[in-house]
């Protein structure tokens, strides 16, 4: 295996990739510092996440994912934010790296930049411990950025996609239990899509939004917490797939749904008023479904079966990893 | 010892510091993402630097010292910039703490992001492996960002302050041997000032500007390599301290200057139709000394002895930490 020095690492990151989307740049990587310019009508909007072996993601998985992933939970944080991604600043730390691993952690990490039209503007490389971070700059129209602490009372609560198959195809993982079935639940842990093409549509009309990485049920308390406010959500409108259900009992997709992290979905709110107007918009180009799960209350969080009466909870609540 | 949660992390850094000087922040700490704004007339400027253990420092230094460092690295690559820090993002990854290091490493950022006027806007904490990572941003009028890719031929080579100091207070550290004429040394190496008073007033006049965190020879080297040009450097006209000529022979001293890290002190290019009104400009104030230690040139990074004939290395060239 070719070891691989710091300058190498910054040159493949900079040569390889992010090309043809060099946004109000005016200085990148190759100085003390990066210049970018925001224009008069913008807010600036920074998110942190960091991500580290046997914490975030189990030992030994591809190095491709583990590229997908730093750079993944910004983009959903910058998601929940309303906002759209510029500018990238990696942290990239690690003992000793191969030529191989390098490619194809950068593999990962461009594609979803491209995607999403993200420039890496700066960082630093470590032989240190094992650890990626990412600062995520980008903008967002003044003051029309979406907080998690302005949901009201009577607000419809949705969310995108799926819950549960990350948390459960981490489990597949972990217990080394892949197969042709498990496989796409794999993939829904390794590779998370953050839900930006949603998010500009969804923005125009939501009082609150938060992104899904802790557990739904956990981050829906954080939206109540800011906000102030609780909320009754049916767990017979929880969005399932048939994929989770096709491989572990009801119960415990339910627990996954509610309890699982790792899904990268949001969560939002929209007042009823502009429901009708909101889905009308949303549903009129092609995005990820959206399920409207329960409604914001005066307060706590009351989980509703179908006779409108509190779910019990299995007591196998989901350990998150 | 008492085990610290994440969340009181968190909150141990917003409320026990960084008061009275929120500019321009709309969100700080508390949502999926910070939003900040930047005025008009300036660019947006950002610098990411980490730290580890037994990369960057050696282990068993105060944790004052680790929470101080992982800003001042930052606030320096800030400050060769010729900008205004304003917003700081913390990843703060650590295996596991105790409350008496934790406030200890608070006190050490705070009291440099509170002297500097800098807010932390975000982050991440993890209990992982020890690491300490800070996205800064700042502020620079529009175009006026000193480069290190612009010196010019005839240019005069300055440095702020001594050189050499942070690297045998690192030496000192590593082989145990402090005691109280090497106490300063050691300081000088725990707590690097960044020179950011200084480069306000440098950066009116500079065509190029890098701080020195690898050597002041390597770094020099850089601005080179960006420009396109060489340099002279006249030995004598180093900035070595009585206090490194005191503590080891002048030979070593020399090699520190040259070839030791960690100084963080400035190193800039001066047009010389700027000097006397730069000179005038910066003595009008306090601020630290600055040394003029020779010129760009062509090509070539030379160094020259008190006969202007080339300097022999003693081939005991420092060997960085």
């Amino acid at each position: 295996m070719t070891s691989v020095s710091e300058i190498e690492i910054i040159d493949a990151l900079k040569l390889k990739t992010f090309d043809n989307h060099y946004k109000n740049i005016i200085q990148g990587i190759g100085d003390d510092g990066a210049i970018t310019s925001i224009d008069a009508d913008y807010h600036l909007v920074t998110t942190t996440d960091a991500i580290s072996e046997g914490v975030h993601y189990p030992k030994g998985i591809e190095a491709k994912a583990i590229g997908h992933r730093c750079l993944a939970v910004n983009l959903s944080d910058m998601a929940a934010m309303g906002a759209e991604p510029l500018w990238a600043s990696l942290v990239f730390s690690k003992p000793s790296i191969d030529q191989l691993w390098l490619e194809q952690f950068i593999l990962g990490f461009s594609e979803l930049a491209n995607k999403h039209k993200v420039s890496l503007i700066g960082g630093d490389t470590i032989s240190g411990p094992e650890l990626f971070s990412v600062t995520l700059q980008g903008i967002v129209p003044k003051n029309k950025h979406i907080r998690r602490s302005t949901a009201k009372i009577g607000d419809l609560v949705y969310v995108t996609g799926f819950l549960g198959n990350a948390s459960q195809g981490l489990k597949i993982v972990q217990e080394d239990k892949k197969n042709s079935s498990s496989k796409k639940l794999v993939q829904d842990f390794l590779y998370p899509h953050p839900r930006l093409t949603e998010s500009s549509a969804i923005s125009r009309f939501a009082s609150s939004m938060i992104d899904i990485s802790d557990g739904f049920y956990s981050d829906l308390k954080k939206v109540m917490k800011a906000s102030n406010v609780g909320a009754e959500i049916k767990i017979s409108d929880l969005p399932i797939s048939e994929l989770l259900l096709n491989n572990i009992p009801k119960e415990d997709a339910i627990n996954a749904a509610l309890f699982g992290g790792d899904d990268y979905e949001l969560c939002f709110t929209i007042p009823r008023e502009f429901k009708k107007d909101f889905l009308e918009d949303y549903q009129s180009t092609d995005r990820i479904g959206i399920t409207c799960v329960g409604e914001i209350k005066e307060k706590n969080l009351l989980l509703l079966d179908d006779h409108n009466e509190e779910f019990e909870l299995s007591g196998r609540a989901f350990e998150h990893f």
